[in-house]
C-alpha cells in the first residue's frame, strides 16, 4: 500500500470570529489549496470535521456547503464527527479515504463556530457528548477533569503548581502563534490565584470557547512528490474508545483510549516513544497533558508532572509539547482543534514554524473526544 | 486490494417508535452482529451514521454510547453524516476502512429518531440542510420536489399518474416487509386526490417521518469466508455532489450526484446498468425515482415514466425497483435510510428476502443528500 502524504496546511485566526462556520471553512480550505498550490479541480473528496453545526448554528449540510463554496464539484464530501476530536477522527478519515484507493486528493477541513452562543449554552451542547447519567446530575466535562486532577495530585503526591506549568508554558508558546486566541504570557501566581472553577482546577487550567476552522490537505506519496518539494508522510494513525460513562473506568489516570490509540499509532508506524520529536496533545484542562504523556509512553506513570517541572516539555527542552501553545492559549474550536494539531506538526516537520521552529523530524497529534471517551493519535514524518 | 465483503444486515422495526436513537442504534447493532454470527470484540471500527441526534434529541456522541452498549471497546468510532444520505456515506465509510487495511470488521449502524418533534420542528432542522437563500425564503426540500416534478411532466409528456404509480409500486412492495412503517396498498386514485403538498405532487408522493434503524458488518472477503456461508462483495461504492443551490444547476432533470457517483460506482465494479437485477432508489419524492433511473442509465432521458406505466420496475418486471417498499412506504430516517437500502440489497443477494424474493445476483443502493446536493451509489453482488 502507498503511503499517504499531507501537501499543505492552513489555520484560520483562532478566537472571536464575526465569520459564520461556512465562511470559517471556506477561509481555511481556500488557504489549504493555495498553501498546496493545487486547484479546486484535483480535488476528489472532501472531509469537514465538525461537531455540531446544527446546534450551534441551526445550518446542516456545511460539507456540501463548502464543496460548493470552494468550487471542488462533484467532489464526495462527509461530516466526521468524533465530538472534541473530530479533527483527529478527520484526519484518520482522509487517511484511510487516500490509503484504500478511493481518493488521490482529499481535502479535510475542520471548524467549529461556538462563541456566539452564552457559555451556559456551549456548556449544554458540549455536556451532551457525555452519558445522560452524567449530564442531567451536573456532571460536565470540567467537573471530570477537577475529579480526575484531585486524585492525581494525591495519587502521585504531585504539587498543585506542577498543572499551573503545563498551563505557563503553553501560553508562553502561544505568544509566538499568530493565529492563537490569547498571545500573552501568564504566570504560575496568576493561575493559581485565578477564580476556582472545579477544585482544584482554576480558570486558566481549562482552554477558552473559540471560534475557528484548519486544513489539511492529503493525498498519495507518489502525487505529493510531483506536487510539492516538502511534504509530511503519516506514518501512523489509530483511534479508540475508552468506557463511555467515566466512573466505570477502573483507573481514572489512565486514559486507555490514549494508550490504545497511541499503540495502534506507533505499531503502523514503526516508531515508538522515543522517536517522537514534537508533539500536540489535547490540554482542553491541563491534567489531560500529564495523562497522555503518560498514555503515550512520553513519562512513567504518575511521573509526567516531574517532567513538566524539570522543563522536558519546554520549547527548549528534550520533547517539546504544543509548540503551537495548544488548546489552552491557541483556543479549542471543537472539529478544528484535531486538524490545527495536525497543520502544527505540518509545520514543524516541514521547516515553516516560524518562531516556534524546533528541530524534528518525528511528531505526534492526540486528540481527545469527550473526557477519553475517544482518541485519535497520529504519527507524522519529514519526508525523507 | 482485497474485496470487502458484508456478512451481516439487520434493520428495526421502521415507524413510531418509543425508543430514543441510543435504542434503536443498539437494537439494529446488536441484531446484525447475531446475523453474523459475530461477537463484539471481533469489531475494531464502528460508523454511526446519522444526520442530527442533536438537533432532534439533544444528544451528541452516540457512536460512543453505541460502541459502549454493544461492549465494543476499544474500537474505534465515528459518526458519517451527509444529510439524508448518512447511511449510504456510512457504507463508504465504512468500505474504505477496510479497503484501507485500517479494519478488519466494520460495523455500520444508521439511525434517526424523528416522529416526537412535530412536522414543522422536522421540516426546519431538514430544511437547514439547503443553502441559506434558499431555506430562508420557504423554499424546503417538498417545494423542490414540485418545482421538478411540474418541469418534467411538462418537458416529457409524462402523466400525472406516472408519479402516482411509482407510490402506488412502493406501497405494493412494502406489503411484504415486516419492518415497514406502512403495509397498506394504496391505488392510483386514492394517491391522485390526496391533498396537494406541492404541486403537481400530493401527500401520497412523499415519504412519511420515521424513526429506525439498520445495520450492515464489514469485513474483507477472506475473513468473510471464514465467517459465512453467504455473504456479498461490495463490487463498486462512489460519491458525489451537485450545486449547493439547485437553481444553479442547468437542467433540474439531470441529478448531477446520481450520474457522477453511477459512473464511479459502475466503473469500480466492472458493471453497467444492464446488469443490475434489483435496485433500491432513494423515492423520498416520487420524482426522485424517474430521475434516479434516468441517472443511473436504467432509462433514457425523460422515459423513466413509461418503464414505470408498462410495469417494468415492478417486483415480477425486468427491473424491479425498491422491493423493500422504498423510502416511500418503508420510511425515511435519515440515517438509516441509506443502510436500509444496503439491508435490501444484501437480503435479495443472499436468498433472504421471504415474500419480496427476486432472482438477483448483482444490486444497487442510490442515496440522495439533500435535493441531490450529495448522492451515494453502490454496487453489490452476490458471493461467487
Amino acid at each position: 500500500m502507498e503511503r499517504v502524504a499531507i501537501i499543505g496546511a492552513s489555520m484560520t485566526q483562532f478566537g472571536r470570529r464575526e465569520s459564520w462556520i461556512r465562511e470559517l471553512l471556506a477561509e481555511a480550505g481556500t488557504e489549504c489549496l493555495a498553501d498546496a498550490g493545487v486547484e479546486g479541480d484535483a480535488v476528489d473528496h472532501l472531509y469537514v470535521a465538525n461537531m455540531a453545526s446544527g446546534e450551534f448554528e441551526g445550518q446542516t449540510g456545511i460539507m456540501n456547503a463548502l464543496a460548493h463554496d470552494l468550487d471542488l464539484l462533484p467532489a464526495y464530501t462527509e461530516r466526521v464527527d468524533q465530538t472534541s476530536s473530530s479533527g483527529g477522527a478527520g484526519i484518520y478519515a482522509a487517511w484511510r479515504s487516500v490509503a484504500s484507493g478511493a481518493s488521490e486528493m482529499s481535502l479535510l477541513v475542520g471548524g467549529e463556530k461556538m462563541t456566539h452562543r452564552s457559555t451556559a449554552e456551549s456548556t449544554d451542547i458540549i455536556a451532551s457528548i457525555t452519558h445522560p447519567v452524567e449530564y442531567k446530575h451536573g456532571v460536565t466535562l470540567p467537573s471530570f477533569a477537577g475529579l480526575t486532577a484531585r486524585y492525581y495530585l494525591d495519587r502521585f503526591d504531585a504539587p498543585r503548581e506542577s498543572l499551573a506549568r503545563v498551563a505557563a508554558k503553553n501560553h508562553k508558546n502561544g505568544v509566538d502563534n499568530p493565529k492563537a486566541q490569547f498571545r500573552k504570557e501568564v504566570d504560575v501566581e496568576t493561575i493559581l490565584e485565578s477564580p476556582i472553577v472545579a477544585d482544584p482546577l482554576r480558570l486558566y487550567d481549562f482552554c477558552p470557547i473559540t471560534d475557528g476552522s484548519a486544513a489539511l490537505l492529503f493525498c498519495p506519496e507518489s502525487v505529493a512528490k510531483a506536487h510539492a518539494d516538502e511534504y509530511v508522510v503519516v506514518a501512523g494513525v489509530d483511534g479508540a474508545t475508552d468506557t463511555h460513562v467515566v466512573h466505570e473506568r477502573e483507573d481514572p489516570t489512565t486514559m486507555a483510549g490514549v494508550v490504545e490509540s497511541g499503540k495502534g499509532a506507533y505499531e503502523l508506524s514503526g516508531y515508538g516513544p522515543e522517536d517522537v520529536d514534537v508533539a500536540e496533545l489535547h490540554d482542553m484542562f491541563t491534567i489531560l497533558e500529564f495523562l497522555q504523556m503518560e498514555g503515550l509512553g512520553f513519562a512513567e506513570k504518575g511521573e509526567a508532572w516531574k517532567l513538566v517541572e524539570e522543563g522536558y516539555t519546554e520549547k527548549d527542552g528534550e520533547l517539546p509539547i504544543n509548540t503551537s501553545g495548544g488548546l489552552k492559549s491557541k483556543g479549542h474550536p471543537l472539529g478544528a482543534s484535531g486538524v490545527a494539531q495536525g497543520v502544527e506538526i505540518y509545520e514543524q516537520l516541514t521547516g515553516e514554524a516560524g518562531p516556534r521552529q524546533v528541530d524534528a523530524d518525528v511528531g505526534l497529534c492526540c486528540n481527545v473526544g469527550g473526557f477519553g471517551n475517544c482518541v485519535i493519535t497520529t504519527i507524522m514524518e519529514a519526508a525523507a
